[in-house]
């Protein structure tokens, strides 16, 4: 089946979306990125995903071009025409098309708008089903994490070197702790059951999904620690997972070989990602 | 008048060069680059950048699939079907069209090779005559600054720092020494002649107009020091000058706002500016 989706108020056919090679998000990385995950045909936490669009179009000095209404729609559009009942909706907004230059074109510039969606199997992930085996791995991105952009390369290497190594994913590590996962936030469950995360710095993505799971972990009665964590504690750790929109919350069972608690994935991890899901699907529009 | 520009193959007007969105250069910074200067309508050192694009290839696990004698043909096809007389071309390799994961796409993946010229006074150039003002910035890039990835967001957000800064430029800084340009390599000259730039790691590009010039100062009896120094070394320095393909050599005058020497370009970086395009000229081809 061929897709339909979305480039600059265009519904096209996948094979025939193109931008210019002159596009900043091409050439030069200059653009943004968001994913929404699709459950029963209706989208995840949007007005989460949108916020930290704008948070991030804001840190580069993009200009305010965006209707938080008109983007739903076109969500939901996408996901209708493509009769997507589980999966996401990618989204990438890029500072538009100029010769190239290191310095910014002018506000006047378009920017580049384009989503489409895959289909993937969420709530019944076979991942999260068995947990995942990880890989620590020195982290090398740059500095502003917290700005959502394309430039994926190092995560990409990171992932490559997890498969290389029999693993599913890795952890990166910066300065002796652990920062986030390739494409996801880090957590542990301490021996005596409290839930650890690395607090929020430009060292890591505002993750949506982490937010939402921080909040229910609360209101289960959970301690909280916001702060980071060395590998060698993680190893300690009863049990760990990872969150994200589209992994929602997958257990982690073993990390650089090591296996966590009885090398299942844990109660709490299990107990996070049915009330994760719960509330998505209450919510989901 | 409208450019011709190279995709994959084919010679189009600029207006019609366009690559899938699902290209990784476009969803992930996955795609290497080169520039390379052009004089008198013929290329500066291609050897050199040809060798360093495989470097960056090698580095990445992208399949070896450039030739080398096509590769000059374009470029030099590219430059008299736009008549170019002096500029540069530019060239980028992604690893091509694929449904977005962070996973590479297996190896039989077509990767996308986009060329394009561009119009540059590059011996006239304006700024070479009058010295370029730089401030400095943090460094804060990923960690492999010696594979040359499109992934140019942070160079980008350092040149519009410096302009509103009133700077031309910025020179990057971690743990307190100078890395390099945002987009050049950075030399100091000290008070008693010796010419100081940072040696080659994964913290900096190595530079293809970098290693010609340090050829040309030893050429001529300079004492060369391979090594780091601090912004406050180089405010103290004598001369500074920054080296990339198109700039070639470009003295800096001030950095954050303290003139350097009397505040005008330096005669030792005039001597290798010129030494550079006369070698330049005998070789281009």
């Amino acid at each position: 089946m061929t897709r339909t989706v979305y480039v600059n108020g265009e519904y096209l056919a996948e094979d025939q979306a193109t931008v210019s090679i002159f596009d900043r998000g091409f050439l030069m990385g200059d653009a943004v990125y968001e994913v929404c995950a699709v459950l029963e045909g209706r989208l995840v936490d949007t007005p989460g995903h949108f916020a930290r669009l704008r948070r991030s179009m804001t840190a580069l000095s993009m200009p305010e071009t965006l209707d938080n209404d008109e983007l739903l729609h076109v969500h939901q559009e996408l996901v209708r025409r493509n009769a997507l009942r589980e999966g996401l909706v990618y989204l990438q907004l890029s500072r538009g098309v100029a010769d190239r230059d290191f310095a910014y074109p002018g506000s006047e510039t378009p920017p580049t708008l384009v989503l489409f969606t895959q289909a993937k199997a969420v709530i019944d992930s076979p991942l999260a089903h068995r947990g995942a085996h990880v890989i620590t791995q020195p982290d090398l991105r740059w500095g502003r994490r917290d700005i959502k952009t394309v430039q994926l390369l190092y995560p990409s290497m990171a992932k490559m070197a997890a498969r290389a190594a029999g693993a599913d994913d890795a952890w990166l590590v910066e300065n002796g702790l652990v920062t986030e996962g390739s494409s996801s936030n880090a957590f542990i469950v301490t021996r005596d059951g409290r839930l650890v995360t690395r607090e929020l710095s430009s060292d890591i993505l505002h993750g949506i999904t982490r937010a939402a799971v921080l909040r229910l972990a609360r209101d289960v009665g959970l301690v909280i620690e916001e702060r980071a964590f060395t590998p060698e504690e993680a190893c300690m750790a009863q049990e760990a997972f990872m969150t994200s929109a589209t992994s929602m919350v997958t257990a982690v069972v073993s990390i650089d070989g090591q296996a966590l608690g009885d090398g299942r994935p844990g109660a709490v991890a299990a107990r996070l990602r049915t009330l994760y899901i719960e509330e998505s699907l209450r919510q989901a529009e």
